[in-house]
């Protein structure tokens, strides 16, 4: 009884103390976002969150929920957002009621969501008007690295400025690159997974063919990963099922990253490669598969289910 | 000087012995074949060598020079051959005057060529007709794998003759890969060079896009090699000028692995496709840029060469 | 009266006379070949002819069914086939119990499968050293213009052979067009058919965007109609239901020209292609993508079906 | 004396006419507008004319030079555009400075450029929300259609407004199409030259492929022409050149339809389709390859330029 009384007690001091303390927002509390937030809880912060769906917010235990944008972002030097797409980026951070109308000067406004380089730097040039400090800053890991708060976040804009927030961005990743001016981290973000796309369907081409052929996918797969066709796609995330456990193509190809995300990135990275007229051939063929796999009801599916729609099987 | 002459005379002795022993034969002296064969020599055998180039085989030191099939045939228990392409392979191995018609019954042919799956079930059926033991056994590696005796050997048919030839494939190479039925060592080719033709497109695209948009190659090939994107054309072949010494890229794209050999391997991948109906769509538009590349005057070039080609630029 | 009387009278001296000398064998009785003979029939012709199904020789009224290739050539002067591809053709003609073992010298053989140039240049050569003429003659029309005796026969071989066939020919189609040496009739046919799948499926994406931004199929169809983007594709085949009559998209895919088979083209295309480097990138996504659609099921369709494909609906 | 005198008067008092009666203004006076002026002015119409380009409306004979926005939008009761791209149709259109701004209620707004159906729907709900009447109305026809007056204009919007205006774009063109809703003549027209751009790449491959292999250009041509693989694009654009005349190709592919123009319409189709998940494989490709031909310097000759490319051949 004792006992939790003083439990209780400290608390709502500790409460009192952070409150008064506080100074990060966040803002976008989705599959991403919640888990994100729920690191920087653990490793001893206490964020303003909020999200256009209220529950979001109050669901998170530790966290300081907020019902607007004004109240999350009203006395925070660091603002997170971690958002679907560069529109509804630009409406939060650019609108009316947006961050850059309550912000305080100089503050630091980060944006952890995928958007391209143009709508970030357009976001970058608005908030150095308002003369406050803006990171596009993106993440690799997806969900699983979300949880396990070892995401990597790809950084474009001033280097003292990353380099700042760099202890709360450890807080729910692992590493932290600083990529060059802003968009650099939208750029980088996009190459890689631009590479990503393209591998995973070579890599799930050449598993159905061998496969189909009459080799053994473990057998096969051990060759590719001594050999010069190994990648990520072949030695830590096959497309498979039977080959690796605790992927998703061990389980019927749930979780992961989802056709939808890959077909968006590679969507981005060709607006990104319109502009400078960069021929990116396979990254449009592959855009273009990932969309008709859409159009075949697999956009929730992790993107491995590639090798399953080559094989022409249906998955449910 | 005793010892000298102790040396000179077992060496003659081992001469001796090794040429009324020697029971290996080697058929096609080019890039390949002469350097896998300077590897046997090194390692202690003493093969008889036959090339359709008389020079080929007598400037081989350490070999028997043979001047024709029949001749390089007689005698041999192991006959090994590495030729350009299929055609030649059934020309050399069914023809009239082909190696079928020499060989003593039971002896064992291992062919290191890159023909396709077909070709080599062709080839192994009329070798049983004819009780003649038949592998399959292209190699991965390269002229330079085949000169530091670095090869990986990838065998289909027999375990037990697979079993049997090892330690001689270990002289040229360092690994020997039972892949399965007649056909299998040459489709486990195909598919890793399936894979690898394509990742390495996807890579040079984005890597163009990156560095056409501002960031530094070195950059987004750190963040690729610890990222998703990540692979054996990132981060060991990277494809762009100054990130990596000792890969083709550094060298104006010379030596290494041409764009009409990995156009060769795609094409023989098509070709195993089509049988199945296996859809191979990014292999079989990588096809189509190599094979625009060779139009282009880019045949010999690395196949890391796309990188320049996506840029725009000349490459003389 | 006295002028129908003659007219009686010649035309049954004309079918005596042909009967007796009936000097034409026809050899694979398919879809396509038992229309043609029909038609040959019809034009007072008396064909020998012969099928591996021995059922579809003895249907054929008005012909002379035969039993074996030998029965079928002898005394024949020319000898017309349509078989499914190359290889049962090199097996037919060049076999050891084929048509060149059998033919009188000097006889004409004509062959409308389609099967690429290098395949017919290789019969053509076989031809010439066993002093029969030879001439690749496949067609365009397919089923419906077999049935009509509108097909168009693509010829490559000598002028003077083609001249001389060309009325039996005309009793089968409407067209009959020399295109060059041996081997020109089949690369003429592939070029046009590489054409009709590359624009085919641009047609249909074209129409499944426009009509899923909500424009009328048939308005569109008016407006390309009209504008560069008019083809055979659009005007004579549109493959948007409702649109026109009487053809496959009408009919559910029913009838028509199979996926299966411009995809056997394409592929054939691809293989012409390979050996003189020349790029056929849209051709090559063409074959895939109708690839793609036989592993969905899809084989026995008209091609057209690719609008429905793209629409990611189910076809039965 | 005298007579200068009078012909000033005259002169002064015809403008002052004209510039009360005068309802038309027209913007953007490049290739394709100043042509669509004269004509406008041939068939007895005096349009108000404005370019950023001063001295653009000055040689206009028989219109009458604005030197603002607001000069030439004064008094219209039409205002017709024609500009390079959707960002410059926005910026003078829905501007601080733009025609809405300027433009009487109930006017009508007609802008003849390619911008995609996006932003034709935000500029109309923009004029309808300042009660102006606005149409998306691009044409096809390219330079020389707008030179003789045969263009076709696809347009979306209102049916009476489409059809208020006919008369007038009559002047200039020869066919009126009412496509549908607003944004209805973007959609139609990326959905022709989506068809267009596949089909002349098709058609360029097909061409290649068969000279590259012995046969003559004009007799494919014809027998394409002919056959299922007719279209515009062989028929009327031949792309090889000596097949036909006046066409780009028969003058070293300068003048026509630009690589940049058709890449530029390509994009805005994939812009389309993106949202709405239509999968267009074959544009996207079709896409990549002009795209890689500006990267080649190609980027003003004629889109058929890409016979040459596939060809390997250097254009000047």
């Amino acid at each position: 009884m004792l006992r939790n009384s003083i439990r209780v007690l400290l608390q709502v001091e500790k409460n009192v103390h952070t409150r008064q303390n506080s100074n990060i927002a966040f803002i976008g509390l989705g599959q991403m976002g919640a888990r994100m937030v729920n690191n920087l809880i653990k490793n001893g912060e206490k964020p303003k969150v909020y999200d256009v769906v209220p529950e979001a917010a109050k669901s998170l235990k530790g966290a300081i929920p907020c019902s607007s944008l004004e109240e999350v972002v009203d006395g925070s030097k660091i603002v997170i957002t971690m958002l679907p797409n560069g529109k509804i980026v630009k409406d939060t951070i650019l609108g009316e009621q947006g961050i850059l109308k309550r912000v305080a000067k100089n503050s630091l406004v980060l944006d952890c969501s995928t958007i391209g380089p143009q709508v970030a730097q357009e976001v970058f040039n608005a908030a150095q008007e308002s003369n406050v400090r803006f990171l596009d800053a993106p993440v690799s890991g997806g969900v699983v690295g979300a949880q396990a708060g070892t995401l990597c976040f790809m950084v474009g804009g001033a280097k003292k400025d990353c380099d700042e927030v760099e202890p709360i961005l450890l807080h729910m990743g692992k590493k932290v690159l600083h990529c060059g001016k802003p968009g650099a981290g939208q750029i980088t973000k996009l190459c890689n997974n631009l590479i990503l796309g393209v591998t995973m369907i070579g890599t799930a081409e050449a598993m159905n063919l061998g496969v189909k052929l009459g080799i053994d996918p473990k057998l096969l797969t051990d060759v590719v990963n001594i050999s010069t066709g190994r990648s990520w796609s072949s030695d830590t995330y096959n497309p498979v099922p039977g080959v690796m456990e605790n992927v998703p193509s061990a389980n019927n190809y749930e979780g992961g990253f989802s056709v939808e995300l890959i077909a968006k990135d590679l969507g981005l990275a060709g607006d990104a490669a319109l502009g400078i007229n960069a021929p990116i051939p396979l990254a449009a063929m592959s855009h273009q598969l990932f969309r008709t796999m859409i159009t075949y009801g697999l956009a929730k599916k992790d993107f491995s289910v590639i090798y399953k729609y080559l094989e022409g099987a249906k998955v449910q």
